[in-house]
């Protein structure tokens, strides 16, 4: 079993740690992340904000830090441009220094956008992940990737910039919206299936306590899939080779959300959809392996709008501007086995449209 | 001497050459450099753009790249986010992906201004340093800063984005406006002061000579500069320490370019006025040591408009609003002899105000 207290990110000079505790320590484990008190900036959004963000400015002045707290409208629309250069405006109208920690409290959105405006500010400011979300405590907090979207397409704007800490307190998931509770979970069953055999038996033996939120095992299933993500990214910074197994799914998936009207369906359910259709080109490329367990754990996500009304060639030629392509070839993450994932070229459009029918229908 | 031709930038698995050679021979460099011929992005001005752009796209098409020119106003204004947010949409209207090269070619506003697009596109793709200015080839194309202004001051929205390779043409340097020159000239003269006795004598011995742009003296100085440059970025690529050093006459001179308004003074002529400054306050902090011939070079470096207009007091101020103030203190590179930097906190406003004294008048 993963350490569920805390876990270290191993990146030479940019090391650092993800702590599981509650939200009350914080401000101390930012002190023994080496961040001396003084001015801060608290980057939330509106529907965070009244349930967590005066606790946390309470526990950092608490601690001697003056916070300042910037509250974003809530939802994808936040990770633009607009938005983007009123924070930069607002911390900057402020006086910070090079030392002046910026503090993501929120979910991927709020985690994307602060952590960039902490990228570009001053070349860099220290960065304090504090994930609200499932999604956010055990995928995109930690890693460093950063950014907003372009009319052009998701993240395609962005920065490598690691947190100097990584908070998350398990509690809080408990007040997160049914939907967002199992979209996140998209992202943990991801987790098991590239990369750990034992962590997939854990979420089968569990299953019905995960969906119920059970206090007794979220904290353990938060570590665990945290604990993936963190290896991945330590032996792949900026995503030259063995960090593109985190996509397994997304290159399907990126193209439902492009195709569908970002929010039309969530990212994890999009995920989910793209993990079917990627588990059938899986079994398609390995005809010997069994996935029938993973199909089924796939197939106990719920997602919820009706996939069948999506085009499939539409949805294939969106695989197109996805930015992991590289010179124009498709690449997919596929499993070999249920806990190892690979990457392999795909040019056959005939299979890809019958990955998509197993995956809509 | 050092060597005229390359000069290695060791910053691990970011390290990247800086070559000097003729245009004609980019093309090449930059295969040798890893890059791959396809699609890239050439960025330039349009001072530089009648003089250069073609020679350089021709070089590049007969190698087998696709250049797309794009070319911005000149001057300091197209730092901005207007300019930058124009290039994100150029450059992702083109479905570039992360092998997708941006060459910045021009003087430090093309490099600083393509090398956050550079820095933010996809999170990261290969950026080409192409100066043509005096400046940014022993200077602004090294070491990886990148940036925009903002209202509240210069270079405050940016990133630290290493170049796959810094190409600089000494020959381009002969059809440079004479103002841009000399002002080139004070980052030459301030890379000897703060790091070596033997290339400041080099440039006492050949002053007249470096002031008529002889070509047989020009190379030489540019690479030995550039060098200076090199190396102390290697020692500390993201200024935690060391590097500041290569802010002498920055903290002065910063508050020049502030308070005239960007533009009336250019920013080597800022340099020159805060170097001044500085000796001054080296001579105060280190009255044993001789800073005659480092008073005398600074003083044969022109500066255009008057600075005597100029008010102590505003200008004191202004200091403080520079970004590598930490927590409230002024700090300032100073020398305690010539080739040797130190940075120092200074508190006494007086002993400012009798250093302004000494450059303004």
């Amino acid at each position: 079993m993963a350490d569920a207290s805390a876990i270290h990110v191993n990146l030479g000079a940019r090391s650092y740690a993800i702590r599981f505790d509650a939200l009350q320590r914080c401000a101390l484990a930012m002190e023994q992340a080496g961040l001396l008190p003084g001015r801060c900036v608290v980057v939330t959004d509106e529907n965070v904000a009244p349930l967590y963000a005066r606790a946390l400015t309470q526990v950092l002045s608490e601690r001697g830090w003056t916070p300042h707290v910037i509250t974003c409208p809530a939802g994808e629309q936040t990770k633009s441009l607009h938005h983007l250069s009123a924070l930069w405006d607002e911390i900057l109208g402020l006086g910070i220094d090079r030392r002046t920690p910026v503090l993501a409290l929120g979910g991927g959105v709020v985690g994307d956008l602060a952590g960039f405006a902490a990228a570009s500010l001053l070349r860099g400011v220290p960065l304090v992940q504090v994930p609200t979300s499932l999604i956010a405590q055990v995928d995109s907090a930690i890693g460093g990737k950063t950014g907003i979207n372009h009319a052009t397409g998701k993240n395609l704007i962005g920065a490598f910039h690691q947190p100097t800490l990584v908070f998350a307190d398990p509690a809080v998931l408990q007040t997160l919206p049914a939907r967002e509770w199992t979209s996140g979970l998209a992202e943990v069953v991801k987790h098991a299936l590239i990369a750990s055999p034992s962590f997939f038996r854990f979420l089968q033996t569990h299953w019905t306590r995960i969906l119920d939120r059970d206090v007794e095992i979220v904290p353990e299933m938060v570590a665990r899939a945290a604990q993936i993500k963190a290896k991945v990214v330590a032996e792949d910074e900026t995503e030259q080779g063995r960090r593109a197994i985190l996509n397994f799914g997304h290159t399907f998936g990126h193209a439902i959300e492009r195709e569908a009207g970002y929010g039309a369906f969530t990212h994890g359910e999009a995920v989910t959809l793209g993990m079917r259709a990627a588990l059938r080109l899986s079994a398609h490329l390995y005809p010997d392996a069994d996935f029938t367990a993973a199909r089924q754990l796939a197939s106990a996500l719920p997602v919820h709008p009706n996939p069948a009304q999506l085009d499939v060639p539409t949805l294939t030629k969106a695989m197109y501007f996805d930015k992991k392509v590289k010179q124009g070839r498709l690449r997919f993450v596929v499993l070999d086995e249920i806990g190892h994932a690979l990457v392999r070229d795909v040019q056959d459009e005939a299979l890809l449209a019958d990955c998509w029918a197993a995956a809509l229908t």
